[in-house]
C-alpha cells in the first residue's frame, strides 16, 4: 500500500484571514517572533497499489480535478510505502 | 528564520466524514484502489528565530494550547531553516 500526504496551501499572493486570526491569537497568548501564519489542508490518501510512478500521476490528476482549486491554491505531496 | 509546518490530523479512532465524502467523490470520478481518505489541517508558521531547540518547545506549546484539540486530534511538525 502507498500512503500519500497531500499539502494544499493558498498561493502566496492570496490573503489568508484564518492564518491572520491564528497569528493574532498566538500573539495574544504571548508568542512573539511570528513572521507569518498560514493555514492549509492536509489530505491523506491510502492507496491499494504499489506502483509509485502511476500513483504520482493519479494523485496529480485528483488534485487538479477535485482536491485543489488551482486558481487560488498550490499543492504538493509525498508518497510513502506502508 | 525558521519555517515550521504543523500537521494536525484527526485521531485514527475519530470518524472523518469530510474524508469519506472526498473518498466517495474520487470514486465517482473513477479512482478505485482508495483504501482511506482523511482530511487534516496544515498550519505553516514562519518564526523570526534561529534557535531550533527553543522553537520546537514553543511549537509544542502552541499546538497544545491553541492549534490542536488533543482530545480528538494528533499533531506533528517539521522545522526547516529558511
Amino acid at each position: 500500500m502507498l500512503n500519500v500526504e497531500i499539502y494544499i496551501t493558498l498561493k502566496k499572493t492570496v490573503s489568508d484571514p484564518q492564518g491572520l486570526t491564528i497569528k493574532h491569537a498566538l500573539e495574544s497568548l504571548g508568542y512573539q517572533n511570528l513572521q507569518e501564519v498560514r493555514v492549509g489542508k492536509l489530505v491523506t490518501i491510502t492507496l491499494n497499489s504499489e506502483d509509485k510512478k502511476k500513483a504520482k500521476q493519479k494523485i496529480n490528476e485528483m488534485c487538479r480535478k477535485l482536491l485543489a482549486n488551482l486558481i487560488i491554491e498550490d499543492y504538493s505531496f509525498r508518497i510513502k510505502e506502508v
